[in-house]
């Protein structure tokens, strides 16, 4: 993403600690900032944090954190939360790789990817947010049966994360080749999925576990 | 499938046991029948047999067996090998369940399913190819590092096969969510994929495996 200069975006992070975390030493514990003991669940890669907000007014019980590492775009996503005055919803403005610094191991309960940067060539595979190292942070940080739901628009991306995640061990679930023309009907859509969708691209979906649940 | 009835089928295949078994006392080892160990490569559900003819002439180092349980389809791929007489193809005329009254542990190298009937309604899955009960005997008939080649046009097939091997713990490699549009040019068309193909449809493919090869 080419971004705009907002020389101006890290000051009003900074002067808004109730909703975005700039600093890893300014958390002690989720618990303590939201106040409540809820349900974790976090997106990385949030942008401008639409997805978010609507997810924290749609379920109210879940306490949301969106990890974004440009200022210039979480900046959006932080107004949106200073307008709306969401109890449930927080910005981290860290790079993913970062995670250990905010969270402590089997402390979230679901985690988001969407629409990721496909970072199509080959010498940048690490980068993919879904490649090997991110998915072994994702691990610790998951509780045991917590799943991870992955969206894109993005063909090669979604092909390259289904062999990640399955050479990783991981279970792939509710798989969705074609999201909009699917049965799905408790889908809320990101920034880049209104986007792309006005141009009629398929959007592909799958949610994916660490460990088997126990139950079966 | 709707089959027209050809009682002539099965006496034509009884006269051709040069290309097709239809007991399976008659098979004792395949290095026999063939009269070379090369490596052997198995189709479920062959239909009409045209993959696996172009595949027998493509590697003639390689032989391949195509299983069916209509003789009324099966007819079409022997007939094509009494026509051109490969000496690396032969037909099994049986259920893909019975698959061990053919096959030893561990004496495939790999396993080819493409365009298999999607049996779309929840309480049919168990007659879909890659449900788990058929992906248990196909692990144990294939080798340690034998792979799975899969084909369908079909995307909720696909869908569900995705999850059904890796809830299975198979690694999924080399996935294509459009095959005719990718730069896949290794491609042999199957009698359906021809047939889908001309109407646009998408193709899907992936390729599966039990075990992590060791050298990873
Ligand atoms: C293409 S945008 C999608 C935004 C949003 N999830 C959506 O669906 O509309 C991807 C975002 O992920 C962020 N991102 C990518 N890699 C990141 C990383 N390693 N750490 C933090 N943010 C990252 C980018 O800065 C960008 O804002
Ligand atoms: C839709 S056709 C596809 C034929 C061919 N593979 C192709 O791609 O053109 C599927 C074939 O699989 C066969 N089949 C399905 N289930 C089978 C089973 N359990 N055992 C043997 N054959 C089966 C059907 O009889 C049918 O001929």
């Amino acid at each position: 993403m080419r971004l705009r200069n907002k020389p101006w975006a890290m000051e009003y992070l900074q002067s808004h600690p109730e909703y975005v975390i700039t600093n890893p030493d300014d958390i002690q514990s989720w618990k303590q900032h939201f106040g409540t003991d809820h349900p974790l669940h976090v997106e990385v890669g949030t942008g401008k944090g639409k997805f978010l907000k609507d997810m924290s007014e749609k379920y109210p019980n879940i306490n949301f954190i969106g990890v974004e590492k440009y200022e210039s775009v979480l900046v959006s996503g932080v107004e949106k939360a200073v307008e709306s005055k969401p109890t449930n919803l927080a910005f981290i403005h860290a790079d993913v790789n970062n995670l250990f610094d905010y969270f402590k191991e089997n402390e979230i309960d679901q985690l988001y990817i969407n629409f990721t940067d496909p970072w199509p060539k080959a010498r940048h595979e690490k980068r993919r947010l879904t490649y090997k190292g991110f998915l072994s942070k994702y691990k610790k940080v998951l509780k045991n049966n917590g799943e991870i739901h992955f969206k894109t628009d993005n063909q090669g991306l979604f092909e390259y994360s289904i062999e990640s995640m399955s050479s990783f061990g991981m279970i792939l679930k509710n798989v969705s080749l074609d999201l909009h023309k699917s049965s799905w009907d408790d889908n809320v859509m990101t920034e880049y999925e209104e986007k792309f969708s006005k141009k009629n691209y398929r959007i592909y979906r799958l949610e994916a576990q660490f460990e088997k649940p126990s139950s079966t």
